[in-house]
Order: C-alpha cells, then structure tokens, then sequence
C-alpha cells in the first residue's frame, strides 16, 4: 500500500530546478569568496554536545538536534528518568551555526593555518525551531571570518568579499549598515544608562525597527531607567542612520570617539561600498566586540547577511585571545532573489526518440553531443508530446531533435527551440 | 583553560587543501553527470525514524545515527526503560544512503518530474559504524540512478556517465565488472542449490576474494550443500571473470541465457568501456533484481564504486512497481587517488606587506589583481619570510610579490614563483 511520505518537519527537498540554481549561486559565492584569499574549510555536521552547549552559541544553543548514544539500554533510560537530564543521552549534536565549529576547528588544527586564516564555511546547520514562513530547520550559511587580524584589514577584506560575491550574483544595490559596539556603548553612557543595565538595554534597542521610538522609549522607562533625550536622539538617527559618504550628515558630538573614527577610515578605504552607518544598530550574538555590519536588500526590507568583530570568542578552547571577524551570507534569502541559470539551459538539448529506437544509437548520438559541450538528455515520445516538451523547457532545456532513422550521426539532428 | 577539542570519533575536518582538492572533484563529477542529461536533487540530511527503520535499507538501517524528540521530560525516559524501546525517543535519523532517500523523494514528487527520472544525488550520509582506516561515519557518496526505465538504456546511460566522469577526474584505465542476479540464480541451480538456500549461498559467494575457493566450497559444504563442481567451476571462472569483447573466452553451457545475452548486447552498446563479466559477482545489497556492476581500479585491489537495477524498491512507498537502477562512485576512495588541482594554483598569488602598509591601498592593489582573474591572498611580512612562503606554496598559490613604497597599481608588482 502506498504510504504518505514526506520531507521530515521544516526540511525541504530541491527539486532539479531548484538546485540547479543553488549550486550555481554557491559556485558564484565559492568563486568570489577564493578568489579574494579565503580557503575554503569543512566541518561534520555533528559535534560533541559538550562543545555545543558550552555557551558560545546564545541561544542557539537551546535549538540544537541532539543525537542519541548508540548502544543505550533499557538502565540508561532509567537512569536519565531519575536525574531528569535526558541530554544525557544524548553525546553529540547537530550544529546550530558555522561559528561554534569554526572556533573548535582553529583549536584543533591552528598548527597548521597561517597566522591570518581567511576561512569560507558554506554548508548547512540545523535548528529546531517552529518552522514558520522562510525559516526552515535545516539552512545553508556561507560564512567568511578573519581570524588573527586585529586591524581593519579584516573588516576591509570581509566587506569586499562580501559585496563582490553579491555583484556577481547579480544582487546590486545592496548596502552595508554599519556600527560598533564601542558606539553603543558610548550611546548607553551618553543617555546615562549604569553599565551593569546595558545587555539588557540593547537588547530593547534592537527592537527599533519593530516596536518605535516610543516603544523603545516606554520599555526603557519600564526598566527604571532614565529616558531623558533618548526619544531624541533616536529621531535624529532616523530610520537606517545615514551614508557615512554623506559630508552634510553632521555626527553629534556624543559620537566624536575612536570608534567613529575608524568607521570613517573603513569608509575611506571602500570606495566601491555604500556604508550607512546606523549607531541604534545592535544585532543579536552577544559575542561582538566591535564592528557590527548587515546587508541592507535596496527594496527588500529584511537582512540578506550581516556579521561582526568578534575578539574573545575563537580563542576560547585555546585558552588565548584571538582577533577574530566574520561576514555571514544569508544562503536561504539570496537564492529566493535570484533569476533563472540561463547560460546553462543554452547548452541543453533534448533528443526525442521513438520507444523501439537501438538505445546503442541513442548512446552514440548522445556521446557525441555531449563531446560538443552540450548537455543531453534522452527523452522517449509520449503521446502528448506537447507536455512531454513543456516539461523539458521547464527543467532547464532550450533545445529539441528528433532522433529518426535519417539521424546516423550528431551532424544530422535537425535543433529547435523549446516554447 | 585550553581544552582538548578534536571532531567526533570517525568524523573528519578538510584542511584547505582537502577540501579544494574534493569540491574540485565533485565539481567535475556534478559536471559530466549534468552533461549526460541527469538532474541533482537534495534531500534533508535526516528522514523520519519509521522510514530510515522500513527495511529498505538492509543492514545498514542498524547504523542510522538517531535524533532525539524535542521536549522529552523523565517520564518519556521511564516510559522508554519501561518498554525497553530507546528507539522509541528518536523521531528521526541521519539517513544511512542516498537510495532510502531517493524512493521517498520519488513517491513525494513523483507528479513533478519526467516519466524517465535521472537523478543526482551528490551528499553525505553517516553510519555509527566501528571507525577504522578508510572508513568514515560520515562520508560523502556521488549517485546516479535511473526510474522508469525497465530497457537496457538505463545501464548504458549509468555506465557511460559514470564512465565518463572517471575520465575526467584523470582516472583512467578503471574497467567495469558486470553481473546479473539472474546469472547467480542459474549458477545455483547449475550446482543444485535449492531455491529456498540461494540468499545464504550468495552470502558465502560473496567472500570469494577473502576466502578463496576452498573456503567457499568448504563454506557451503557445511550448510549441507552437495558442492560437487562448484570448485571446477569456480576455478574456470578464474580471480576475475573474463573482458566480455574477448572472442576466445568460451562461455559454459550452463550461461546460456537470456541474462548472459542482454549482457552481450550492453557490451556491444559500450564501445568505449571494458566490461569484465564475473559470474560470481555478488554485491551485498539484496534489493538487486537485475545487472550488478562495480567500477575497479587498474591496479587498486579495491572497487572505487558500484550499483545495479534494483526495480522492487522505488516504488515500495508508492505502492506501485517502478524499474530503477542505479551506480554509486566511492567518493572518499576516488578523491585519495587524485593529485593537486595545478589549473586553480596557477592563478593564486600572494602579495606580501609590511605591517604598515595602509590597509586602503592594499585592498586596492588586491581588487585589481581580482578583476584581472586572479586568486589573491594578502601575508602580512613575518621573520621567518621562507616559512611563509613554503606555506603559502603548499597552500596551493604559485607566485608571490612584495608590495612596496614603489607599487602604486597591480601592473608595478614583480611577481616571483613560490618554490
């Protein structure tokens, strides 16, 4: 009997059409990201849950797919029934980002990289979350992160990355929003929050963009704090800050800071990049210690990738600090933009043949199509042979031949156009 | 305090220059397979537990990494030591292959797709096997495979593909040693073998290169067998069966057949790949219904991949028969084979800096070194300058150039070979 069979909850199957354009747009960032000095590294997809749940992944962390221990018994069962700790049985994990992982592969293998690693991580990670419209349990995330270089350079070299695998994916327009964590925290001091109230401060602020001001401003009150001058403030920012390439946009005095400073000196080594700097911008991972930076879609009113200094965190299983900055595309949302491959479909054709055609024919044929650079595939005729066409123009083909008993070689196959 | 961090026992990390070497290779194998008119599909890394547990996958249904329920409190842990069911606390699995996958895939989307379905399916699968030299827990697999096609054109579009993607990886001189099942089933009944011994004879047959003749007769004599003449015509078989286009190579009586013809007739379809006919080819999976095949190397004692027709199983979740067949490359074993990528080292340079240099200019020297092709890391000048530049070489970057006070654009840079 059949049975209803589908992909496990909030995990999808790509279809021939789908994934003919993922591969394509993560060939295109693979290709940006190398060519600009990145190696390209890989992880498994599990690690030991120790090292998942050891407090570098926020949140995320609560949202990992546990694996069971092979071999486990009826007493371990019984065991993990009495302590109430079923994690237990339970030794690794899923990976719920590409960070955690990348800060246990420097530990394990930093004898062996340059002291600047640039590393490319594409590749997916899971999250048990409530599957909902454009979030999905099991994502790509193709990362790029800059460990061992505490100056701008690594800023400089992320953001450029960043922006030429999104040119080349034909993404244009896009913007870099900008801030630093110092900022923040030099806007924190300015409105006189203490500093013991700040994490939780920040993390109103970043819902800005969500509740208002004056949601800000009310859930600040609601925390006892001070909000004299802050509605202010937040009105002067505006909405998204403003293009740190603008000369008219006076910076208030509160922000004449180091920090600053150097976000101007980034703003003048990328010419070919619109930053709009925004000191309200927080993003979430409490890990960032200076700049922070997303990419702003030109229409588009959500995020397709952001990232960040992250200075304490890679050192952590080595006991040592380690400058560290990392970009993150966000795979899922870009794919969702882009337009169909049609280099590609140009070079497939479809060769129709009849049921009782000698399939030792139809191969030489094929074979020698394909030593032309073609991409061929074989197709019987069906009755409907409007439907049987349709398809094939869907899946990706421009081109059709009939295989008759005149075709005796490649050269004899009469090519039309696919509707 | 530092910690001891490695990956999972059996799991491992690609360097840079493992991983560039292997997505090279998948980019070649992605690329002649597309060439050869097959699409690449992707499904979840994890599948619902009943299904990965449907029989489908034989003994290797008993490796499936498990994944625990969300939310299991102490009393799903009693109720588990209870029923001593442990399975019964995962609800998923990481799948085990990509076969089990696939027929779900097909019973899911089999509206969507061609009458005559030629899949890829390029991706990991993991099995909790015991890890040992050459054997991973995750490992990736390269499948090809053909639904709806009951003809011989699906074993001649699989063998030429896979042919053909061996070529192009430089692997060349592989031969391709050919069964059927049917032939087995004859060979039995040749030696009197009833029916209802068959799968536990093919068993022992199946350790012909471990145990060698005598260990097989031997084997089967202590299941009761009469082994009168199997060791005469094991040793006519020979180590390795004989090339199919060999004229000389008198086939026994006992193979004339309908199988042993349609085998025949592949041969003549085949031009360009040598067949080895081993009548004693068994492959383990007993979902075979048809040919059987496995890739070996020229002088490996190993077989780099393999597969066969296996029309029972695709459509088990449709409820419905569906013929299918199928080849699998041994992705790892293949990718140990291959040498470095010199095409990609060619164009990858190193531009070494003081630790002054303005990090604006050498951003820009970069970008114009990127847009003319190349592959372009930025080292920042150490010490020990020879160390830097044997890494970089091994690295997989050809030449290096310093940037100075004199290079004011990419054209002024003096570019050396790295040793």
């Amino acid at each position: 009997m059949a049975s209803s069979v589908t992909p496990p909850r909030g995990m999808r199957d790509f279809l021939p059409r789908e994934k003919a354009a993922r591969e394509h747009a993560l060939g295109v960032i693979r290709k940006s990201f190398a060519a600009h000095g990145f190696d390209e590294i890989e992880t498994p997809v599990m690690e030991d849950a120790a090292l998942l749940h050891s407090g570098l992944g926020g949140d995320n962390e609560k949202l990992a797919f546990a694996v069971m221990k092979r071999g486990l018994g009826p007493a371990d069962a019984a065991a993990a029934a009495e302590s109430g700790d079923l994690l237990g049985l339970a030794d690794l994990g899923l990976r719920f980002d590409l960070t955690v992982p990348l800060a246990r592969f420097y530990a394990t293998h930093r004898a062996e990289l340059p002291a600047v690693f640039r590393a490319i991580q594409i590749a997916p990670v899971w999250r048990a979350e409530r599957p909902q419209k454009g979030r999905y349990r099991q994502f790509v995330q193709c990362d790029i992160d800059i460990i061992g270089e505490a100056g701008p350079l690594a800023e400089i070299e992320l953001i450029t990355a960043t922006a030429a695998a999104l040119d080349a994916l034909g993404l244009t327009g896009c913007r870099v929003r900008i801030n630093d964590r110092r900022i923040l925290t030099t806007l924190l001091a300015h409105w006189g929050v203490p500093a013991e109230r700040h994490e939780r401060a920040l993390i109103t602020i970043d819902k800005l963009d969500k509740i208002g001001v004056d949601g800000v401003v009310a859930e600040l009150a609601g925390l006892g704090l001070d909000t004299d001058g802050i509605a202010e403030t937040l009105h002067a920012i505006g909405d998204a800050g403003w293009d740190l390439a603008d000369a008219d946009a006076a910076a208030p005095a509160w922000l004449d800071t180091a920090a600053y400073a150097d976000l101007l000196a980034l703003r003048a080594a990328l010419p070919g990049v619109r930053l709009d700097f925004d000191p309200t911008l927080v993003r979430g991972m409490g890990y960032y210690t200076g700049t922070i930076f997303e990419i702003a879609h030109p229409t588009r009113g959500y995020s397709l990738g952001g990232g960040g200094r992250y200075d304490g965190m890679i050192g952590r299983f080595l006991g040592t600090d380690v400058p560290a900055c990392g970009f993150s595309i966000g795979f899922e949302r870009i794919v969702d933009l882009l337009g169909p491959d049609e280099a590609s479909a140009a070079n497939a054709v479809v060769l129709v043949h009849e049921k009782d055609a000698d399939p030792a024919r139809l191969v030489a044929l094929k074979a020698a199509l394909v030593a032309g650079g073609l991409r061929v595939r074989l197709e019987r005729r069906t009755k409907n042979l409007k439907a049987l066409l349709d398809r094939a123009g869907e899946a990706g083909y421009s081109r059709f031949a009939f295989v008759t008993a005149e075709s005796v070689d490649a050269s004899s196959l009469d090519f039309k156009a696919l509707a």
